[in-house]
């Protein structure tokens, strides 16, 4: 049975979702992208993700009146954790309430409250002093006494001596990277733009950037074009051997992509795309490489080598980017070649290098990134959990869109949510886990990932879910809609090889995370932060993600925490600050990678984690 | 009448030059460009100017017997300064004897006797560690590790991953300017080249260094196909304002040749133009701005800013030549808008920097460039000297080219010296201060330079010159070559204009360096040594110069030395050298850039510098 989708949109940022009833905001907030201040993991006792509802009724529950006043109840404010969906609404997010908004990173990294306090590009308004008899210094000379020690490139000295005269020798510097790119007519220092972008194997998101005032403009996403030349890394890689244009078929894919993107971003915003002056990049080490031309090809080979790890600044131009004429163009260091400018993003964002207790990083994607941190090291992983979570390899998996399973629930009987108001299509990611999860509480599947038969379920089994256990195609499975309420008119199953792949893909990420907390002599129940990245990890359910063993079971619930997308948040946090710049080579550098393959135990480790935990009771 | 020139071939460069009768070997030689070490002054007193006569007889004299033992005269050693030319010659000149080799200012500056220590582009042939399971380090890391701290840009890094594989981690690294700029199959560490030129206003001069052995491979010269722009620097900067694609005509016409130029030096050499990988430049600071594409409309009008002093390293391709892809081009520094790069690789050139008592340098061209040294403060200034030393202006002037008169004497009778065996066209700088001084001698002109009538001459003065003061189109004039004996069938004469000419040109190098003097307390009894510099300047005979003011008449004639082109040896210099380019740099911001023209004492101190001095006697 599909139930009808509750509209919840969020201000400032006009965020709408459609979530199921009795969802709490927190996660209908986590739907839209915004990750709330929760640091009791959502357990109504910090009163830090209070938000105002404007719109549309929401019941106070007993710890909301504990944490809030009177006059704050009356005026609408609600903790999100606690507060439930029954009807639409309108929600106002205040900045405090936000998790990863880009000022609070800053101030952490900076240990003040100022916003974007250096970013990598400045501009400043200058009247230089004009040549007289008893002045006779080069131009070059007044500009830097101004500017402080910076470089230029030829191509813009040589118009500078006729562009200070035509401006009588006033104008705006604008320098990035230490070099300067131009001397506007007039004071512009007040449009002063950048753009940053989260390089993602199957999907690209860009968002446009103040730099005067440390504030997000405007947002885009679109599929990574570059999913017609291969649903992952590898297989793009191997389109660069096979074809002689293959890594320029890729690079002007993503390149053109981006140059859009950049458009919509500046029409949105009403903001001229000649004063974009920088382009910030966090991705995986493949799609790094390939938006900047860098052969991809030994990526694909054992032992997996990148070109460089350094960060890699080049003219914006150079990459096709349409902003400003001398633009540059920055990419996140990388710290191997399956542990990449994303997930260096992640330790940025979540500031898990800060921490002296044990802290893991999960970042969930078609590869799945760890990283462990202890006492300032840092170990770091990547898995192949393989496109699962992304919906490939699974009979009627797709990707989270329109038309998508999203949500599955069993309270008696089984309940899906679908993605927009349309009949489903197949299932995503997040509904495979909660089905896992759900599965194996109800005695359907074993510890071990077998489809029990119905003659073999405990008795308490509901009868929904007895019923659904059908054959498909000669194999055991599971129906998950029937063929009358399908987009297609045929039913949606998941089948006992889509469960193996659920396995694996949960039991390489576990696998991980056990080898890298063995080396350091962690045991799970010591962690005191379980940071989960990824646009994906957001849409998981904590408590079914911990029953499949996604994450670990022993970590009391609350220390779990969503994070949203750390690779833009690096992005963004690198746009805004040349110290988050520093930061990132840094972190870039201490991070040891730990090659798993070449691990000894881990294909023990990676064979027990295979086995779903048993019930946790 | 003409006399017939005897040919003196210089070994091992090959150099061949006409000379009269009676020339003294020495300055045959600065005739074909080679400066002798002649700490005397060519007194036949230290013995340094030692050379080798392979063909042909030179007698010895009483010096060369002091100096020289009875084995070396037997082996056809002779000291040129005393060597006086009666036959046709084949001279080899030891590399010990040339005062202005770049391995001995080398040496100089780095106070050893290393050739190119410090080349700033330097070739490694490295094996690098390959990848492995327990060794996946970025390329960009190995490459690193082997070249210590370099950059790359983002063409080159995105070629590595395929380079390295392809070579098996062989090659051989090619890094200029702390860059990378390329790593190339097998073991081409004997292949690495540098082109320096000199960019005069009227002639460019271009020579082929092997950075390996510090030696000079090949040389070639032609007129700047500026000329047709105009036949100085100011006339050049007024085509800028007058078209809008002046500038480009400009920087086009001598990229081109210099383009053209580096073709046949790396033909003559045998060498792959792609093996090339920088090429040096010094020039008057229009010239150095034109050949960037920096604007030099300002050098044009007072007060003549520059677009930048640095020295500019830009990409050759930029410039539009055709050596390795990624080589770079260096452009020297400059002190001020008419005091340029060439000044500054003559003060590299000379060292006068690093001397106590003072020294000046004049370098004579369309601009005098003088600098005053004395205890490490450096003057420098420049003077619009005019073309007349060029041959410009003056009613039968020409360049030093076949047919020009080069030389006059007269000895009872006047003798001229044509160059090439051709009647002659006109005359050139040279014999035009040969003919001011001994026009003066025999009084045939005033100190204020007015040319006698024939019944106002002292008696002593010889028939044959008397004869020669003419009419020429209604003003006095004074014959050099009647009718019948030259090319155009018309007399060749010197006009009282002319003469005129001759006394603003040396005036204002004259006043120049008196003004300089006079700032810093020297007088010019005081002066250590004088440098003359300038291609032109090597054919000036000293006493002819200091009999009509043109160098100080104060000063022995021993201290005065020439110094070839210094211009071009300064581009050598920071071709071979990294410790060159920082020393070009300091010389650079040390020296004190004197605007003459804003100086009060100038008119005054120009006024009297035209007036010849009085006889010597």
């Amino acid at each position: 049975m599909r139930e009808s989708e509750i509209r919840v949109t969020f201000q400032p940022s006009g965020k709408t979702v459609h979530v199921l009833k009795g969802t709490s905001l927190a996660e209908a907030a986590g739907g839209a992208g915004i990750a709330l201040e929760m640091p009791c993991g959502g357990q109504g006792i910090c009163g830090k993700c209070r938000v105002i509802v404007r719109q549309g009724e929401v019941a106070e529950g007993p710890e909301q009146a504990e944490l809030l006043t009177a006059e704050e109840l009356a005026a609408g404010y609600r903790l999100a954790c606690r507060a439930v969906v029954e009807g639409p609404l309108v929600v106002e997010v205040p900045a405090g309430s936000v998790a990863d908004s880009a000022p609070k990173i800053l101030a952490r990294l900076e240990g003040t409250q100022q916003q974007a306090a250096d970013p990598p590009v400045r501009k400043q308004f200058v009247r230089l002093p004009q040549p007289s008899r008893r002045d006779d210094r080069p131009d070059w000379d007044r500009i830097r006494q101004a500017a402080g020690p910076v470089e230029v490139d030829l191509e813009l000295l040589a118009q500078l001596p006729g562009r200070l005269r035509e401006q009588r020798f006033a104008g705006t510097l604008v320098v990035a990277e230490g070099r300067l790119i131009d001397f506007e007519p007039g004071n512009t220092e007040s449009a002063c733009y950048a753009a940053a972008f989260d390089l993602g194997t199957t999907t690209l998101v860009g968002i446009l950037l103040d730099l005067c005032r440390g504030r997000e403009l405007a947002g885009v996403s679109r599929i990574n074009p570059q999913v017609r030349f291969g649903d992952d890394v590898l297989s793009r890689i191997q389109h660069v051997w096979d074809s002689d244009e293959g890594l320029k078929d890729l690079q002007r894919a993503v390149g053109e992509a981006v140059d859009e993107m950049i458009g919509q971003l500046a029409e949105q915003a009403g903001v001229d795309r000649r004063s974009i002056y920088e382009v910030t990049f966090s991705g995986n080490t493949t799609m790094q490489q390939i938006l900047c031309g860098l052969d991809p090809r030994w990526l694909g080979r054992v032992p997996f080598v990148p070109a460089t790890s350094e960060p890699i600044v080049a003219k914006a131009a150079e990459l096709g980017l349409g902003v400003h004429p001398r633009a540059l163009a920055y990419v996140m260091p990388v710290i191997g070649g399956f542990v990449g400018g994303d997930t260096v993003s992640g330790l940025l964002a979540t500031g898990l290098a800060d921490r002296d207790g044990p802290a893991l990083l999960v970042d969930i994607g078609t590869n799945g990134e760890i990283v462990l941190g202890l006492r300032g090291r840092l170990l770091a992983a990547s898995t192949a959990a393989g496109p699962a979570f992304e919906g490939a390899r699974i009979l009627h998996g797709m990707r989270g869109t329109a038309g998508a399973i999203e949500k599955v629930v069993v309270d008696g009987v089984l309940r899906i949510n679908v993605i927009g108001d349309v009949p489903p299509t197949g299932l995503c990611g997040s509904a495979l886990i909660d089905l896992g999860a759900e599965l194996l509480r109800h005695g359907v599947i074993t510890p071990q990932g077998r489809i029990c038969l119905p003659d073999r379920l405990p008795a308490e089994t509901p009868a929904d879910l007895r019923r659904r256990i059908v054959t498909h195609d000669g194999q055991i499975a599971f129906l998950l809609a029937e063929a009358p309420e399908t987009s297609t008119g045929s039913p949606i199953v998941v089948t006992q090889q889509d469960i193996r792949q659920l396995q694996l893909a949960t039991g390489a990420i576990r696998a991980g995370a056990n080898i890298l907390m063995a080396r350091l002599g962690v045991s799970p129940q010591q962690l005191e932060t379980v940071f989960v990245a990824g646009g994906f990890g957001n849409f998981i359910r904590r408590k079914n993600a911990q029953r499949i063993g996604l994450l670990p079971t022993e970590v009391p619930r609350r220390l779990i925490r969503y994070q949203g997308n750390t690779s833009l948040a690096g992005a963004r946090l690198v746009a805004l600050s040349a110290r988050a710049r520093q930061l990132a080579r840094s972190l870039a550098e201490r991070a040891e990678h730990v090659d798993l393959s070449a691990d000894a135990q881990f294909h023990q480790a990676f064979a027990e984690a295979m086995v779903f935990p048993a019930d946790l009771g």
